[in-house]
C-alpha cells in the first residue's frame, strides 16, 4: 500500500469508505499507546503515547510525553529504545503513536526527523495532528519512503485529548480553572478571609501547577481583595525557573504597589520580577483575553479566581481542565466558588466527568483532596 | 495474674500506673482486628474486629462486625474459627476484639455467652464498652475464670469509634448527614429542580443507607417542596424490607396527603406504609429531636435535609458522620448545601477528615463522587 492511495492529493478529509487492516500486535500496540499517553499532564500539548514494536510484533519499546518542553512521545519511545548514539536496524520496526508526528522544531526538533534518524520503516498512527505549524508529518514520512498509516483507535485517540483539540480548533490557549474551596463550596469566609482554605499540599501543588502553564490569569478583584503575587513557587518558597505570564483582566486599575507587578518585592519575597511578565487586560470578555494571550504564545492558561472570572469563562465554555483542591471543611456561609452560569434550572447544569489520567480523577494532598474534571463529551441519560 | 488485680472494686477508671504487657502476636494481631474493624459500617453500633491466636501465636481466625443486626465481631471469628457444631479446645487460645466483649442480648446474644461456650481461656481487648447495658462484660469473663487483660492499642481503638463514643456519652443515636450537591455545594438550581442532581447509582446507595439505619429526619419545607417517601427502596423501585422510621421536624403543619406519611400511595408507589413508621416533631431544636428519638430506640439517624436542617445539626456539632454525593456538575447559583453555620471567619471553619474505613474516603457511584466524612480529631497545625 502506498502513500498515494491513503492520501490523495488535495484530500485531507480521510473519510474514505475502506477501512485499514492492523496486526493484532498493531492494536495492542495503540491500547498501550493510549495508557502511556495518560501518564502525561494536560496543557498546551496533547497527551501522547508511543510504542516500537518488531516485524513479529515484540514490542521493543513504550514512550510518552510529558509536557511541554519535554521529549514528544516519539522522540522518547526512540531514546528510550536506542539511548544516545546506539544502532539498531528499525526498518522492519513499527513505530505506533496516538497523533500524527510533528513536522515542526517547537521546543524540541520535529518529531519526523527523529523517526527517519532512527531508521524505523514503519509508522502507525491514530489521529491527525491538526495544529498548524506541526501538521503534515504523514505526507513527509511518506515521501521518504516510510510505509504510513493512520485511523488505528482514531476515536480514543481523539477523545483522549477531546478538548485539546477544542482549543486548537478555536486557536485558542488549553484553559485550566483552579478552584480551592470547602466541601459545600466557598472560597472565602462571610468576611472575606481565604488564606489558606486549602493545605501546604495543595498550594505546593497549584505552585507546581503555576510553573507548567505559559499564563495565569485573575480578575482585579481579586488583585485588589488578595494581592497575590501570582508566582510559581518552590517547596523552600523560592521562585521556580519557569514563571508564568502574570495576567490580571478587569476595567479597574490594578495599584501601583500590587504584588502581581511584580515590582515591589515584600520583605517575604524579596526577589523582584520583571514588568514585563505583567499584564493588564482591560476586558470583561473571556474571548478577547485568550485571542490576546494566544497571540503572545500562551499555550495553556490558568484560571485563579476570583469566582465572578472563575464564571465568565465556564459561562462560555472556555474551560477545559477544572482542578477542584477541595479542604475537608465547611463554612455555611461565606463566598461561593461561583457565581451565575446563566443557570435557571437543573437541567441546565454543566456537565463534567471525572479525568483519568495516571493519577485518576481524585488525589490525596495531605488532609484535601485533589479532583479533575473535564466537560462531559455528551449529554448524559435523561433524568 | 489475676482479675482483681486489675479490676480493683469500685474503680473502673483503670488509669494505673501500671501497663499491661501484650506478646508481639497479641499486638499484631490488635492490629489485625482494627484493620478487620474498619470492613464495618459506622452506624448505631461501633466498628468492631476480633481475632484468634493459638497458644504460639498462630492466627486461626479473623472476624468483624458488619453492622447493627448483624453477628459481633466476637461471635463472627468464633463462627469462622468453630462452625456450626465443631468442637475444638481453645482453652489456650485468646480472643483478642476491640472492644470488651459485651454482656447484654441485643439484636444477638451476649458475646460473654459466646466465649464462654467456645472455651476459649484468654481474652484481650482495647476499650471498655461504655453502652450502659453492654458494659460489665470483662468482669463477667473474669469471674468465669477466664483471664482478661485490656488496654492494648486503646487509644487506635477510641480513635476507631470516636463519634460513637460521642454519641453513646451524649446518649444520642449516632448521626449521620447525606448530602447530595454538585462540585459548586449546590443542592437545587435557582428555580428550586433538585431531582435528580446525582446519578441512580447514587441514589441507590443513599436507599442501601436509609434500610440501614433506624431513621430519618427532614425539614417541614423539604416535605411541602419535595413531598419525599423516604422510605428504602430496592434496586427494582420496591419496599426494602427493612424501613426507617420517618421523622418530618419543623412547626409547619405535614400535608394530611403528604407521601411522608405513608397513607397516600401513589401510582407508582402503591404499597402503603404504617402510620406508626411516621412522626411529626413539632421543633427546630435538634438536640430534642435527638432526645426523642434515643427515648423510641432510635440508635442511628440520618439527617436528608434540607439545607436548614443540615446546618442546624452541624452547627451544634451533633453530626458523626457525613456523607456528600458529588455529582460532576455545575450549577453557579442555586440552592447551597448548607445555610449559615454560625461561622464569620476562616479560622472558625469546621474541619472535618475524610473516612478512611474498608471503601476509603472516596468511591465511584458511575459518574459521581461519595465522599465520606469525620469530625477531625484535633486542630491542624496553625496557618
Amino acid at each position: 500500500m502506498n502513500f498515494s492511495e491513503l492520501f490523495p492529493a488535495n484530500q485531507h478529509n480521510e473519510q474514505n469508505n475502506e477501512p485499514e487492516v492492523f496486526s493484532d500486535a498493531e492494536i495492542l500496540g495503540m491500547e498501550t499507546a493510549l495508557s502511556a499517553a495518560r501518564q502525561g499532564v494536560r496543557g498546551a500539548n496533547p497527551l501522547v503515547g508511543a510504542v516500537i514494536i518488531d516485524a513479529d510484533g515484540t514490542f521493543l519499546a513504550i514512550g510518552y510525553h510529558r509536557g511541554a518542553g519535554t521529549a514528544h512521545a516519539e522522540t522518547d519511545v526512540i531514546n528510550r529504545l536506542l539511548g544516545t548514539g546506539v544502532k539498531r536496524d528499525l526498518s522492519a520496526a513499527t513505530l505506533i503513536v496516538t497523533l500524527e508526528p510533528c513536522s515542526h522544531t517547537g521546543l524540541t526538533g520535529p518529531c519526523t526527523q527523529a523517526i527517519l534518524d532512527a531508521g524505523i520503516g514503519n509508522v502507525v498512527f491514530a489521529v491527525r495532528d491538526p495544529h498548524q505549524p506541526a501538521a503534515g508529518g504523514a505526507e513527509i514520512l511518506a515521501n521518504e519512503g516510510i510505509n504510513v498509516r493512520m485511523g488505528l483507535m482514531a476515536a480514543e485517540a481523539e477523545d483522549l485529548n477531546r478538548q485539546w483539540f477544542v482549543a486548537v480548533r478555536e486557536k485558542r490557549p488549553f484553559v485550566t480553572a483552579r478552584l480551592a474551596q470547602t466541601v459545600d463550596g466557598r472560597i472565602a469566609a462571610v468576611d472575606g478571609t481565604s488564606q489558606w482554605i486549602t493545605s501546604q499540599e495543595s498550594r505546593q501543588d497549584s505552585h507546581e501547577l503555576r510553573a507548567r502553564v505559559d499564563a495565569i490569569v485573575v480578575g482585579t478583584g481579586t488583585v485588589i481583595a488578595d494581592n497575590p503575587r501570582l508566582t510559581a513557587r518552590a517547596a523552600d518558597g523560592s521562585d521556580a525557573a519557569k514563571q508564568p505570564l502574570r495576567v490580571v483582566m478587569g476595567l479597574r486599575e490594578v495599584p501601583q504597589d500590587a504584588a502581581v507587578r511584580g515590582t515591589a518585592g515584600t520583605p517575604s519575597s524579596p526577589d523582584r520580577l520583571g514588568d514585563d511578565d505583567f499584564l493588564h487586560l482591560r476586558t470583561h470578555d473571556p474571548r478577547s483575553v485568550l485571542q490576546e494571550l494566544q497571540s503572545r504564545g500562551v499555550g495553556h492558561l490558568m484560571i485563579e479566581g476570583g469566582a465572578t472570572i472563575n464564571a465568565s469563562f465556564l459561562e462560555q465554555g472556555l474551560v477545559d481542565e477544572l482542578v477542584v483542591y477541595l479542604a475537608p471543611t465547611l463554612l455555611g456561609s461565606g463566598i461561593p466558588a461561583l457565581t451565575d452560569l446563566g443557570i435557571g434550572t437543573l437541567a441546565q447544569a454543566q456537565r463534567w466527568e471525572w479525568d483519568a489520567t495516571l493519577t485518576g480523577p481524585v488525589e490525596i494532598l495531605g488532609p484535601d483532596l485533589k479532583l479533575t474534571l473535564m466537560p462531559a463529551k455528551a449529554a448524559p441519560e435523561g433524568s
